[in-house]
């Protein structure tokens, strides 16, 4: 793997092959082994056109847990207020000679441009309402140490299936993996050709329950919805779709939850189960990391190296 | 010592450990040597919701001086833009198992919240009006150093003692350290209950010269000023409460100053006397790093294999 | 050498030195190789007033590849917010014992202030329009490299002439290497006594490309032109003083361009000529990195383990 654009990339052998090697990462973290050598002499720098707490301090950790080189670009510091273009700023990082370009972008296909014009490996940590490919990773391999495999398993996204690059990623994965994919929300949030996803619209909450083994709810960007209504008020919406104590029990007794992260507390899901039992939210995090440190030693060609100091 | 949330936690005993650890420290550092191995594989997160140069970069240099790995998260990159719950924010970064999370917040009671909910160690890098324990240590560690003993010495705190959260720390650990503690300003800027500080009010500039070992003058936020108007003007407050080469000789020719930064030139003090002999501000900050390096690998658990490596 | 403040500093010798050492590291860095212990247990300050993408990461990258510790301050997130003179920011910076603080400030003469109240080595990273002296380094090591020298070689610099800082540090540098400097530009854009820059001013595009060896395109601070409108339109501009596809037959069939970035496509050059063969652009950046390295290191005392290392 060269480069990790899309979840499209992943068959069903590679995230396998990820999948084992970050629950042996995980277990060294969790054990305090947090610093290893893979990575010495390599620089991974973080460029992110659009704001993050959560994934770019994943992958920041992740560099620095292997010890690579890393840096950190935002856009609130960047030239890129001066108007230069998003290919002319790649290919100037690149002559500086970094291992991995983490990039996360406004514009759908971004980092598909980028790596036209860079020597260094290009991660798409988000672009547009496109792909956000290490979501998918993290959620199906949270998922996939739950159930233990995806085969069969009835997987429901919740929320604005049409803006979600999660929701794209997520449903790629799951199907490669072997899931059913559902999806249910306003239908002002659906995509136009719901097939083309190749997932299935559900009608009513109570449907999503009788049949979900995992419902994967979707963040409700309430900073757009101020300029946009796709839903005529918050509270009526975290009625319809939102998850709270009184809901869950319309769901299955083993059924999950899962969230990319960060939620609004009352909207998506109440706090209450968010940090349920039945919630894998927490669990996502953390594998989000050793996922993301697979995958950058992956690219740097120093998973094997990984592999050993993780034994 | 598992979190610092509050003065109120250092007793003498611990204050005089990391008083004595931090002058050896210190020693090392001056001598050129700036790398020591005791935290590495340790995780340290400046987690900063307000904005700050000094204190996340004293953090930051006390983490990367010890090896560790050092993440910054300011708001103005954060998703806590997006309306993330402070315990949200913090249970998910503890996700990623790092060992303290430096946390600055402006309100009060955000690092004892925090802490319920994460494995790593809490340092309250302060919160609000409320604590702001590592300057009190590095406060106390400077004049410490300076008079041998700070019992019965007499030290007076100038400024917006109701709102800072200076104030407050430096108060209760002065006070457990023996120093008598006065305090002097705006009567706008008194608390109403000032005797719950175990402090004594002074009531002119002639009595805080008189009476003070040493004068802590806090910082004015002009910026708040504009909206609250706690004093008619900047100038009149200079001249009453502020320090400038004329009003010095109003203190013992023994009395030191000092200022948490950063300072408003001709407001609380002028620059000519803040570079002066009398001045303690700029060993203020080599002390803070000296403390916080102290402080950081105390909490990890490896105060032991530092100290071996200042020797 | 202690400090860089500017191109004014650096003879003949120096820059030879630099060059050559320069050529080695990215040799290194170019097979690979990217982790040096130079500047283990330094200290590395980016202390940056106005935003950038390049230049401070291509100091942070220099840093971290030597080992050095780096810290990032940007004025986003700093207490210059807080009204703190340049001063009391650097002195409270370099009683935490950093070697080097990498210094950009929009005002002339910030870094020949600064260093006279620190002990850390001040490099100049751009002071208003006044000195950006290594952006002269790697422009000048980036045609030493394409001509061999610069004796007798006649380079044009176009654009902002009279407000341009890379202009000034250029021109000075370039002289004292040998070559022959002339300057073109808008009328309005021309410093009042153009001789004090030791440069003469050409007159038409036509005469830049019978003369010009080597052409610098300076980049138009467009987010300033909307408030002071120094030429009628960008469009204008483009079509006088920017290079595209038809123009660069004006120039000599083996001239050269170079731009210090970020440049905006379109208006001082399109994006084929940018990225063709006869721009050194890229190569500037990856130069760049490397003369920041050696100069880094230079500073630090530390050039000799640096030169063992890339042996």
């Amino acid at each position: 793997m060269e480069n990790l654009l899309s979840a499209e990339q992943i068959s069903k052998e590679v995230f396998n092959q990820i999948y084992r090697d970050a629950l042996k990462v995980r277990k060294a973290i969790r054990e305090g082994r947090k610093k290893f050598s893979a990575l010495r002499g390599k620089c991974v720098v973080n460029l992110f056109f659009e704001p993050s707490t959560r994934t770019r301090s994943s992958f920041e950790k992740a560099g620095k847990f292997l010890s690579a080189d890393v840096i950190n670009i935002s856009t609130s510091v960047s030239s890129v207020q001066k108007g230069e273009s998003l290919v002319d700023t790649v290919k100037n990082l690149d002559m500086m000679h970094p291992d991995v370009i983490v990039l996360r972008h406004p514009c759908e296909g971004a980092p598909h441009l980028a790596q036209k014009f860079v020597n260094a490996s290009i991660v798409n940590a988000g672009d547009g309402r496109h792909q956000h490919p290490t979501q998918a990773l993290l959620d199906c391999a949270t998922l996939t140490e739950h159930f233990g495999t995806l085969e069969g398993k009835k997987v429901t996204i919740v929320g604005d299936i049409a803006n979600s690059r999660v929701a794209r990623s997520d449903a790629t994965l799951l199907r490669e993996l072997g899931a059913e994919v559902y999806v249910y929300g306003p239908s002002t949030m659906m995509p136009r050709v719901i097939e083309a996803l190749g997932v299935k619209p559900l009608s009513s909450f109570k449907e999503v329950g009788e049949l979900s083994d995992a419902v994967i709810l979707l963040r409700i960007q309430l900073e757009r919805q101020e300029a946009k209504k796709s839903f005529p008020s918050v509270r009526e919406y975290a009625e319809l779709f939102g998850l709270n104590a009184k809901k869950i029990k319309l769901l299955k007794p083993d059924a999950v939850i899962l969230h990319p992260g960060p939620f609004n507390r009352g909207v998506e899901i109440t706090g209450d189960v968010a940090y349920s039992g039945r919630s894998l939210i927490f669990p996502q995090v953390e594998m989000g990391l050793a996922v993301r440190m697979v995958l950058l030693a992956t690219l740097c060609g120093r998973i094997e190296k990984l592999k050993e100091e993780v034994q």
